[in-house]
């Protein structure tokens, strides 16, 4: 345990769920707040957070349908992955100084359990990177990739959000398997990234109009997988593709979030049904958390070998303190990020260039 | 090789697709004939049909839209497996008075490879049981449901057209693995059934008002596999019950294959994908052939154990002549058959009581 004599004249910036969004999110679901900062009690930590994980799936906490996750609740703070230094230590597993990732979600600083955090190893990478490649979208990437895809030698992958944090990861492993990747993206910038700097095969712009006509130009011999995590018109275009025994792991349906009714008819699960019948597809959901136990070792041991050895590539979008994640969040929802979306809510002790003194 | 002299004076009765179907398929889409019999060549063998299996899956073969397999084309002899005595071979491999499991279609007589015809042991089971319980509506229960289902006891297994060939299999084989079965049929006179004679756990009248509050009673801790064979309606009822991990083999959508245009919106695939999503689903399409090589000797050796000790009971809808089978054809698409639907073409010579002298 340590004093934090050095925190009497901090407050906690806080961003709390005010309200659930109707349709579109929006600025005003969110309530920023200065507030004191907690106190931690036996087996418990005091946290600083460094960087704070932006995520699609954070959509879904903020509305009350069932999924599977509880809400947020209304007033509640915002839930979020987070890299934090331990600042006040109440417990032998974890010391003052530690860099962890722990889940304390939109806030400058919180109190957290010792059995929520998990030290980072901060010397092999940066740290913020336990929140991306090295964490929850790399691993859902690679669990859904290789455990539900199981892509073959030559076969065709296709990815959307390709230039995003889980897209460009599925495709990268993809060919390391080696699979062919499509990668489908918005814009002309994030399709160079994803052909030229990730090395898919392919990259598709999906806002281009004759973009069904040119996935089906990139994938003579079809689909094998289709990694889902964005949803509508993706999918359409993907659908007819699907060779038989084709598999389609869903992580995620972000187009559609926002959506408060189902689209115009006619209704198309008949349709759908017909496909998946007689090209005999797997149509699977999954959230990486059912991985963990069986795969996250050998993802943790893959990964940082495919980064040492620059076989995997990756991007981050670093936005600048915590009074700005509600703006940069519902721009991620539109797509305009650019790369793994964190936010950097406090100084970053390990950053290079190094800090004068590292110790204080 | 036998002399056919017998059959100078026969002529082959053929039942051929004479148009393709718009909407519900009618008797005007058969055209029925009488033919002269084929001449057997090197490694072929002629045979005389003894039964015919009607199944569902024929509806599609009568459609050009892409399917599984190719089309029947217009003029061509209605596809489906039969069982058939053979009474001139010009082969090793089987002998005249042989009863072979064949795919010859909707004729009296055929020409077959040799390749293409498997002998049935007639001791063991009536010969018919080689197109339903014993054969591929057995085996598409047992591979579907085992394979792809993977009940654990005490989940919760549903399944469609339960009085049928395919669903009374994978009731009854839920329950042999201890699982509970709930088996949904049209009709008080199939409900009893399914419930009294093959022992379902519970037995639900999809036609009743009150259904899905029914099924939601018969099943208070969810669906843990719903084993897809009719679509629409049951499907909807299903899917909102699906648990957590839950698994959806798809072998049929007969409610579907008389459409020919999509249902009214809206259009509920986001919804479909959303909860396949939220609730990490697997929804597999299958053809029993790509667990034949696998599993089908397995299959035959448990279900001959069963039905032997009585575990597994099983019904036949037999009508009688081939001309015939149109009409018992488009009724089973209606649901009117009541067991498996197979139409006796010509004497059986292993039926009991037996014939006066088996020897010719």
């Amino acid at each position: 345990m340590t004093s934090t004599a050095a925190l009497d004249n901090v407050s906690n910036l806080t961003v709390r769920l005010a309200s659930r969004p109707q349709g579109e999110a929006t600025v005003d679901n969110f309530a920023l707040a200065r507030e004191s900062i907690p106190t931690p009690g036996d087996n418990e930590v005091l946290l600083r957070t460094i960087y704070l994980s932006l995520d699609p799936y954070m959509r879904g906490r903020m509305s009350e349908a069932e999924s599977y996750a509880e809400p947020v609740p209304v007033g509640g703070i915002m839930e979020g992955g987070t890299v934090c230094e331990v600042i006040e230590s109440h417990t032998d597993m974890v010391e003052v100084g530690d860099i962890v990732l722990a889940h304390t979600g939109w806030q400058e600083y919180a109190v957290a359990s010792d059995k929520a955090v998990r030290t980072i190893d901060s010397t092999s990478a940066p740290i913020s990177t336990a929140l991306g490649v090295l964490g929850m979208p790399g691993f859902t990437a690679y669990a859904g990739l290789l455990q539900i895809g199981a892509p073959q030698p030559s076969e065709t992958v296709v990815v959307a959000a390709a230039a995003g944090p889980v897209g460009s990861a599925v495709g990268q492993i993809a060919q390391l398997k080696g699979a062919r990747a499509v990668g489908i993206a918005g814009g002309p910038e994030k399709v160079a990234y994803v052909k030229e700097e990730l090395g898919f095969e392919v990259a598709l712009d999906h806002r281009a109009p004759d973009f069904a006509d040119s996935l089906a130009a990139a994938t003579p011999e079809g689909i094998d997988v289709y990694f889902e995590n964005v949803g509508g018109k993706v999918f359409d275009a993907v659908l007819p593709r699907m060779n038989e025994f084709g598999r389609i792991p869903v992580c995620g349906l972000v187009s559609q979030y926002d959506t408060t009714s189902l689209p115009a008819g006619p209704d198309r699960v008949p349709m759908l049904m017909s496909r998946i019948l007689t090209k005999s597809l797997t149509v699977r959901g999954f959230i990486q958390r059912e991985f963990v136990r069986a795969y996250y070792r050998d993802f943790l041991q893959d990964m940082r070998g495919w980064l040492a050895a620059g076989k995997i590539h990756y991007r981050e979008d670093v936005v600048h303190g915590l009074e700005n994640a509600p703006e940069a969040f519902l721009g991620m929802l539109r797509g305009e990020n650019f790369g793994k979306l964190v936010v950097q809510v406090g100084d970053d002790p390990t950053a290079s260039p190094p800090p004068a003194t590292a110790a204080s």
